[in-house]
């Protein structure tokens, strides 16, 4: 019986054997016998090409474990829903791209193909993305300037239209090349340089960017297409001289489409959880709005802007024009980037809401594929649309396999049913494109909640924000990049600095202005900086010390120096008298004193036990002087001996730090505090030791690996009597 | 007696009353009464008005109290040994400058006198600065490029070398302009951002702009002007090209120059100590050189290429002409700091060296009137040359009064001794330029030296001399500077991470790794990463937590989610049967069983206390299946419970870390790990609080001060049986 529980264990098990596979490949560490482990090796190397060819073409390994029972029906719902949205959204993409609208379809259907074979991604839906359809246009538009891509006849298509497209396919292949090669050298790291406050920000500008191309289209009016600095403000004052020329059909089309879809789409939210599957209410509009426009004939009764001819069949693939390559390479390269960093944060958002893995690398190589190919299709470059992507999920898409079916879609569209719509009004796609902006701008709402939580990212989001308004989405997202690495120098230029103190009967030390229960240890001061210490901070540190420490160091230092030269000038001078005398005494034996008695005082340079007033200043010790200033600066009656720095927020040191730390240490040995370090971590105090900072003067001895131990140890040595510190002192300084 | 004695040390203290006032301002603090502290309230503004007028006009302070017995030949000496180098070399780094040779002279006049008046360093010679000179030059060649400069009458200076120094001087007076600003709005921290390894290699890669410029003197030939990208390498090569049309005459004389003043200049520092005041053999090379060229007739013999006509008297002051301001605003202000950062180094070398404090911002103030008042008088910029301090500090210098004497020296030059120098080789001031940039050429033994020390910083060093050699001083300058922020980027963005043990018997925790003592404590992980966490490395962060944790977290994560969806299948289907069993049981009372013994068993979700083969899989808890997973990965008998962060290096918090953070907390719960934060700084947590992190899932109970007291927390709690876990487990999770 327990057998017969057992076996049916295994069967009924949450999981299946390749499932335990997939999810635990590492798990066979745990001690096989020395026969297996030659066997294993044995198999090791096919394995490993199996794998490798299972990482680069994922299809391989998921299709063949393909659940067909549980996930097929799901998938094709998803596709199907997918693929109706693709349609509209890749029409009007490809206005906003600058080419014809059939290249949108040819774009949603090739890339998203290849996609759907190198992904690693279950949930997202590769394919046309506003953002980097703007991004290509504003490439096409400067390349090819001129505003005549009212196709109506299939022939007019090689003029700009076709050059656009040239345009945009040579783009593509290199964005395709680039993110290749990324994936290739692992480089997907990349990414981590658009911080997320940075993609935001991006995104809320190429959203305006994106509005305003779209505006012209509903109002019906031409504009000037520009893509230097400062051309949104431009074409937003163009558009508003050329208002009066508004063309009312096409603005009374286009707002009522977004009227329209807005409403839908909010009850699609709103009743989300009841109809599961969205009214593909883009197309409905689409199919009645072309409808409509053939019926009233509104291109040639109004003259309202229609879609045109969309020739019906595939087009044979082309090579990218290379004499093109160097005029976009460097946009390619920032859309490159900018493609991917879209794709990724939504495929993570996906597999950690779904708990299955995403290969960094992975994407960025399937991505690079499909604009590859893309390229040759005339397909302008793709990205991850997230309102896409979040329909494929929630109508139930569980794997690449609605990727596929959403492309069979639009494969029968462009066959069969493109010519169906070429009386659309291109009012009808601008509104689309508008209403898809929505989760877009909703992100201004970061600017409040920056506000609240963290105000430099507040300032990344704005100057992103800014630059990608003013300078266009190219350089100003090499600006935006530029100044988020800047503002680490802000974050840590100016650091607080504490002066920590020991909460009562703790080893726990504390900002003695913050927490009232911090007290200082008497004699110790205990400082630390909020950041690390580097070129930017060291000097501020220097001082921050200096001041914290409540003594006037360079002055005291300065005294100090005066000192032992009156002293050595007393002492010459004294030496002379002497000599004098002897020389007297010698000849007069006796005679007269010396001019002053006290500098008939024979004394050594260090005279210990000596109370002030005893004895002329000359006899004072340096020590004396100092102690004696230091009173005079604290005011108080202890006696500051010892510096303890805290340095486990330092992450590095630099050339500058060292120097800084090595000033510190000579400026406050000169001064009789003897300086700790606490809290050094490994891999700085490795620093330090290849910089040469330890020498006679500063030892490891003065390093402790906490503010307690340091604290323990001072107070040790520090039973010494004043007497005593003061023979330490003769001995070991001067 | 006593009293005798007391009055005795009061005169004959080591500190007179004025010093012991300039050295602690401040130390009056000491408890005053009431009435006193009135009075002083009252005298407050008077004196406030006076320490005002101290600080910004240093000499008003520093002369009354000038100890002349004490201090006044010692300046003389060095202000004539500094006049002396002044001469030679204003006339030298005038032609860097591109202007003739009697504007070195102006430069080293005008400006330096105004800088002893404002100044507060006692020991650096402002004046003619070679590097500065050759940026001035960059600029003056670029402006007014054609090569005429070889000026013969009076009246030809009204050609090119007037609009040279026309442009010299509105540059100059734009330097002084921004540096007063500068100095005004406390910005002196700009330096800050010039660290010392590119101020190294700036100055190295500038010296070979400055003897590249100068090879053509010494060879006599002429060199079309250049000043845009890769210049030097286009100089470098035009002068090879036009070494078959060297100047014998001119090159010998160059040659010897060299030789001598090296030679000179070796022994002058090899016996400095004997002979205390240098040999002026730059002078007697000038004299000898221009009383050889004059009796030879150098100039008309040989074609050697001579000063000139060095016009006698001062010049009536001119406006700077403002219509040349916006060619050079942007260099200046490159000038206006770089020349700060050069003499606010060497002044706090000098004042660290004999214990007294410069004030960064009125540094700035003196440079800057000192330019701007040398823009008037057709100045160029001046900063301080290091060589020329140096001598001024070793033949004794002490005080500004020094500068002032060097003026003198120069005064006279130029108002009677200027013509002498009319038949003066420039090939011996360029001599003069090279040999003075010794000191700069060692530099390159900087390369070694940080290649043992810090690898970063040497390619600081190395990145800024290959811009400043190709792109030239200024745009060279601004592309260093940007290198050597994002080099904070390099040294934060891969962290070293490390897994932390206890290092036995002791609270000290180190890495696992590195140190063989180091234990980890079973169950858990202690975590930390070397540097900050910010969104460049965020991402790494939370892999290597849980790479390192040894736990797949996200496939852990997987299974979990698959095991609960299995389970609510199989409950969905468990409750189908009972019901139809139920509707069968009520129509048949007691018929036969379901369809399999397993969906019979009635649970509940989280059934406990259940031993792993006592029951089907789906009874097993999900604590169950995700320990007996984790001891999979694993391998060993101890459960993973606990994940400390140690988060001591973090220095702030953005958004994204912020996410990363809760997501390690979201990810490593889900698993039934408790994750602890230790060594959290004060600033960090409260930009955590800002950040809205804390929730009912990650409270404030999860932070500790130290690694060692969440550990001893976590061990109090551990004491806790499986089961209670267990229990713990199941009433607060699902």
């Amino acid at each position: 019986m327990e057998n017969h529980i057992d076996e049916n264990e295994k069967t009924s098990s949450v999981f299946s054997e390749a499932e335990l596979e997939y999810i635990a490949p590492r798990s066979h560490k745990t001690g096989p016998s020395l026969l297996s482990r030659l066997g294993n090796r044995l198999r090791c190397s096919g394995q490993m090409a199996k794998s490798l060819l299972f990482k680069f073409i994922p299809i391989l390994y998921w299709l063949p474990r393909y659940p067909f029972k549980e996930w097929l029906l799901g998938d094709i719902i998803s596709g199907l829903s997918v693929g109706i949205i693709q349609l509209p959204q890749g029409l009007a993409y490809a206005l906003l791209a600058g080419v014809p609208p059939v290249f949108g379809l040819y774009s949603s259907f090739y890339p998203v193909f290849i996609y759907s074979i190198f992904g690693t991604s279950r949930h997202i839906s590769a394919g046309t993305f506003a953002v980097i359809s703007v991004m290509v246009g504003s490439v096409t538009e400067s390349l090819v300037p001129n505003d005549t891509l009212v196709v109506t006849t299939n022939e007019s298509l090689s003029d700009t239209g076709g050059e656009r497209v040239a345009v945009a396919a040579s783009l593509t292949f290199l964005v395709g090349i680039f993110q290749i090669l990324l994936g290739l050298v692992q480089f997907g790291f990349v990414v981590t340089y658009l911080s997320e406050p940075l993609i935001r920000g991006y995104t809320t500008a190429a959203a305006i960017h994106v509005t305003v191309s779209q505006i012209k289209s509903i109002f019906g009016v031409s504009i000037t297409q520009r893509s230097h600095a400062l051309s949104l403000i431009y074409t937003i004052v163009e558009i508003c001289s050329k208002l009066p020329q508004t063309n009312i059909a096409s603005l009374i089309t286009g707002l009522i489409a977004i009227g329209v879809l807005f409403i839908v789409k909010y009850l699609n939210e709103k009743y989300y959880s009841k109809i599961r599957i969205p009214i593909p209410m883009e197309l409905i509009t689409l199919i009645v709005a072309t409808g409509i426009s053939y019926g009233v004939n509104l291109n040639e009764t109004y003259g309202v802007d229609i879609v045109g001819t969309i020739p019906v069949g595939m087009k044979a693939p082309v090579l990218p024009r290379s004499d093109l390559f160097p005029k976009v390479v460097g946009n390619a390269f920032a859309i490159a980037v900018v493609v991917y960093a879209f794709t990724i944060s939504l495929a993570k958002m996906f597999a950690a809401k779904h708990g299955y893995t995403v290969d960094n690398n992975q994407e960025l190589i399937a991505l690079g594929l499909s604009n590859f190919v893309g390229g040759f299709f005339s397909c302008f470059t793709i990205g991850t649309a997230m309102s896409r992507s979040l329909v494929q999920e929630s109508t139930g898409g569980n794997s690449q396999v609605a990727g596929v079916v959403s492309c069979l879609v639009i494969l029968v569209i462009i066959l069969k049913a493109g010519e169906l719509f070429e009386t659309l009004p291109k009012a009808i796609l601008a509104a689309v494109v508008v209403v898809n902006l929505k989760g877009i701008f909703k992100q201004f709402l970061d600017i409040p909640m920056l506000w609240r939580t963290n105000r430099i990212d507040l300032l990344v989001w704005l100057v992103t924000f800014a630059a990608t308004i003013l300078l266009n989405l190219d350089i100003g997202l090499g600006v935006s990049v530029a100044f988020s690495i800047i503002t680490i120098i802000f974050r840590t230029q100016l650091p607080h600095y504490s002066v920590l103190g020991q909460v009562s009967n703790t080893d726990i030390y504390r900002d003695v202005a913050r927490y009232a229960q911090a007290k200082e240890i008497p004699g110790i001061k205990i400082f630390q900086s909020s950041c690390t210490l580097y070129f930017a901070n060291a000097d501020l540190y220097a001082n921050a010390v200096k001041s914290m420490s409540g003594l006037e160091v360079d002055k005291l230092i300065a005294m100090k120096k005066k000192a032992m030269k009156k002293q050595k000038q007393m002492e010459e001078k004294n030496e002379k008298l002497k000599k004098k005398e002897n020389d007297q005494g010698e000849g007069a034996q006796g005679g007269g004193g010396g001019p002053h008695p006290s500098f008939r005082v024979d004394m050594p340079l260090l005279a210990l036990h000596i109370t002030r007033n005893g004895l002329p200043s000359a006899a004072r010790t340096n020590y004396e002087v100092i102690e004696e200033a230091k009173q005079g600066f604290l005011g108080n009656g202890n006696i500051f001996h010892s510096l303890i720095l805290d340095l486990s927020t330092v992450n590095f040191l630099d050339t500058v730090s060292v120097k800084i730390l090595k000033n510190i240490f000579r400026d406050f040995t000169e001064i009789d505090v003897t300086v700790y370090i606490a809290g050094c971590h490994a891999m700085v105090l490795e620093q330090l030791e290849k910089a040469n900072f330890f020498s006679k003067t500063i030892t490891k001895g003065q390093f402790f690996s906490s503010i307690k131990d340091a604290v323990t140890h001072i107070l040790n040595t520090q039973s010494l009597t004043p007497e005593q510190r003061n023979e330490i002192f003769a001995s070991t300084k001067l």
